[in-house]
């Protein structure tokens, strides 16, 4: 099985190898938990140590602020987008006829390699109901999988939901779910990563640590984390 | 009572013998448990072990994708389609009027006694209301009885529900339930099994430990598992 | 009070004898629990113990079904309805404007003394709200009161919930409640039964372990059952 | 303040005397816990203790049937409705526009002084929503101030809620709330009584037990029970 | 700051010397923790102690109740009625239109500094969500304060609910908040006050007991008290 | 990384600074929690402290009676207001058509630098859904970037919701996240404040105590907070 590696210290080890190729990946947690800065690091470590380009959608946030906040990470995406690497697009939700061709077409143009969609939670927002927002991802991840591209979809947790995705859809659509836990023991928070899922290959089954560092994303693949709930 | 092996190692022993010839099997658990590798493994030992043709049928994920998802423990399904002893029918649930009926007619043309239908989840979200798929799943099970098949159907959980099923009626309209956990203790995630209910048959009243190892689903009969909630 | 036993072992002394004639007894619990061989075994009993005619109207399941399924208790139904002792009725929940008048007349012609309804949440599902249900159970209770019947209904309690029946209705239009639970202790599931309340009459106020035998349910009276939730 | 006593065993002292006259009583709890048993020994010993003629509104059970049930603590409803000192009417929730004023002059016309409504979750279950339901209940409440009558009401708590009524207004819009419980501690289920309020007076603050004996219900005014939840 | 004290034994002091004149006081409680006592002693306070006027607008329950209820206090709300230093009004809560201004004009009339409006739930009943009772809490307040007085409003909570109001949006648009409870530890159940907020002031930070003594009621704001939940 | 004070004691010592310039800041916690002096001790210290202009734009209080209940901390927000330093808007909820473009036009022609919006509840309660609030959210923090704003908005939790916000979407269309807790343990109440996310940015992952002193809020950035839930 051919994999992916996500770059992010300590995390391809618990996903034994990497996310394998071809899979659509479900990054999901509360708010601050660092799903975007998990999916920039993916797509950045992509271009600059694997030579895979990469495309983001995002269906709220434009450009221009995540390339802004992406700076204390010393990733200059710009640069990157400039080099034809990488490609930004950004997507009304209100007005998403069109959307998945646009994608397509990026992805072709640029030879893409790793996707990014953030969030598909901002999307379910404006459709009508879960089963639809089911389907366009499973539609999604056959384009995505014809042109034999790895994506990362990003999914919100409610604080005081057991679920693991805003819709209760998501993670049974997609291939691989990690998910990032942000919770209280006594008066101190922390951090937690889970490999929930990976579709044919073995994973950690152990909740371990993580930090965002000023490198990004970095997991503790070594130590297990405790949460309460 | 004639028993319809699974041939998942441990499983048939926890069901003292099998599955009743003849029954509506449901698998349910949370994303990540690996349902859509039980069916398979239902249907490939079927073949290759007791001589008994299989058809799966899916509302979701494509043949391709789900072959290519096997071949980790070594289920070469292809050849078994070329052989017309797998039959692979693929649904979309928004256009499903004669798809029982198309059901029907492959088991009578390849002779097929497994059934499986991946998922239920996956169909109801496109029915109005949960009597309308319980009625569906029962005319359906007579179908099936009527037709000699044994069949294996899933339905999801969401994490947090305490329910058997997305929509608390497929566990009412089935003979035989069997839910996979994974939840977990501390740090660490396991997985476990039990036989809910079998119509008709004395089962195990424990719950066990299982993995998903490289043979596929491995049960471990004369463990007991532990989970929290 | 005149006392119709139900003949299940160990249960009529719950009871204190017996259900009081003419009452409406609601049989309820989790699939698995083994509500529909509860019903069976009353008739059954009825038929070959105490020389009571029976019917046994399902809103689901087909008779050819349900009397394969009690074969293995040694109960032939089928030679039963020969001897015009048993009589069953299958319903279409969808098609019910004249179910009570067919019900009515079965009675009225096999001389039948109980009666069976298997289950009121299959047709509580096409029943349009909770309150339409309670007065059709009711207007049913007057008639079968008429009859000097004493029915057994069951209804259907979904996991995770706390309430006693699928529509928190069912419970408080019947004379008669008996809960049927089936829950995990650590790795282990057990079986208890309760005998909730009995219209006019004292009643065990202990949970009892049942078990489902080879000669259908039988109750423990003398022992007690410990369940977790 | 001038009191009606219930002239049930014990509980007229944890009221400090009775019902203040002229108030709404709502008496609330799960199935089987013996609402119309209460309701019934109110009207019963109101007639015979203390010459106080009673009526009995039913929207859902015949006379016949209430009557019936009673027999067995020794009660002879038929022979008081025959001396008319007390009346049974019956009302079909679903047609009850004029149900008021039927109540209003039976009362004028048998000079009852004794009311109850059994119950008003029969009548909820066909209005549209719980501010009609708290309407009529209040003005309800007034009719029968005006006829200086004591009534007493019904309200079904449905197992596995917290609330004190099934529409979560009742308690609201009635005097005094008298909650009568039944809850399983390890594997025995028990009785208990608790006044919950009494407007404008002091009333025991504690939960008391109670049974249903043959005499009808008896409460322990001076023990204290302990429940679950 | 001007205070307004509500002269209630020891609430006074909870409050840092009473309610912050011209605010919009919330108290808010399950039935039978005494609400309508506290509002009626309030004003009776207002006029008896402090010589300022009262108006107490219902929207359920007929000022002879109230007042009826009130005189084992030994209130004699009719007499201050008389006296024109206190207006009691009654609006049907399915006519409001013009409610605010009969009760503005009843103000001006009666020169009234003390107001109260019991309850916003009854009227919230009849509003179709609760954005609307929020606006009308809301414009009821500058209403209010334009007239310079000081208005108490009653919330209800249903038990089991851990919300401070019926509809959770009462708290967010008054100024003050007092709560009310009444809850069971073990077999007693017990009353406890608390200051939930006091907008501009400091108040205790402790839940204090109170009774409903024959004087109204009693705060203890030295002792602590203890609820469960 | 330019950052903004908030001039709130301790408080900027917990984000390693300041609010990062530019971004959109959700304070929410349930009633009584100060939310409304958070911000205003926001704008207060911005002119006061450090010469930026600020706009208070509310959906619900009158700006007198804000500057009113300032009073109580020493903050005469009207010479601020004469001096042109601070601009109050007040906007009806129901008209909102046009408000960002008055608050942009305030902001230009004050060159205002820090902007609150309290709170962004009641505005919630107006539109038909989250999606819609969503995107109003996400639109506004453009607008604001663009105009090289820091804003502040409010948010409310109910008490016993679990959740971060009214609506569940607050918190992910804004960049950083500050809670405000109210708790009791055992009869006492306290406060204690996180900063749940600062976008780009590290910040104390400790939950600390404050109080609403004569001072405003004062953060103890050394002391850890306990609460129970």
């Amino acid at each position: 099985m051919e994999r992916i590696k996500t770059g992010i210290d300590g995390l391809d080890e618990l996903m034994h190898g990497g996310i394998p190729k071809g899979q659509l990946v479900l990054v999901t947690g509360t708010s601050g938990t660092g799903k975007t800065i998990f999916c920039s690091q993916y797509l950045y470590n992509g271009i600059t140590k694997f030579k895979e380009n990469g495309v983001f959608l995002s269906f709220e946030e434009p450009s221009t602020s995540i390339k802004e906040n992406l700076k204390v990470f010393g990733w200059d995406m710009n640069s990157l987008e400039k080099a034809h690497q990488l490609s930004f697009l950004r997507y009304d939700p209100y007005h998403i006829e069109d959307v998945f061709d646009i994608l397509e077409s990026t992805i072709r143009e640029t030879n893409a390699q790793r996707i990014v969609i953030d969030s598909i939670s901002a999307l379910g927002l404006h459709i009508k109901d879960s089963s639809e927002l089911r389907r366009m991802i499973f539609n999604l991840s056959e384009t995505l999988r014809k042109l034999d591209c790895t994506a990362v979809l990003t999914s919100e947790i409610v604080p005081g939901s057991r679920g693991l995705s805003r819709y209760g859809v998501e993670e049974f659509v997609t291939d691989t779910v990690i998910v990032l836990y942000y919770e209280r023991l006594d008066s101190t928070f922390s951090r937690a990563i889970q490999v929930w899922k990976v579709r044919g290959s073995e994973h950690s089954d152990k909740l371990h640590p993580y930090m965002i560092s000023d490198r990004g994303i970095v997991v503790s693949p070594t130590e297990e984390a405790v949460i309460k709930s």
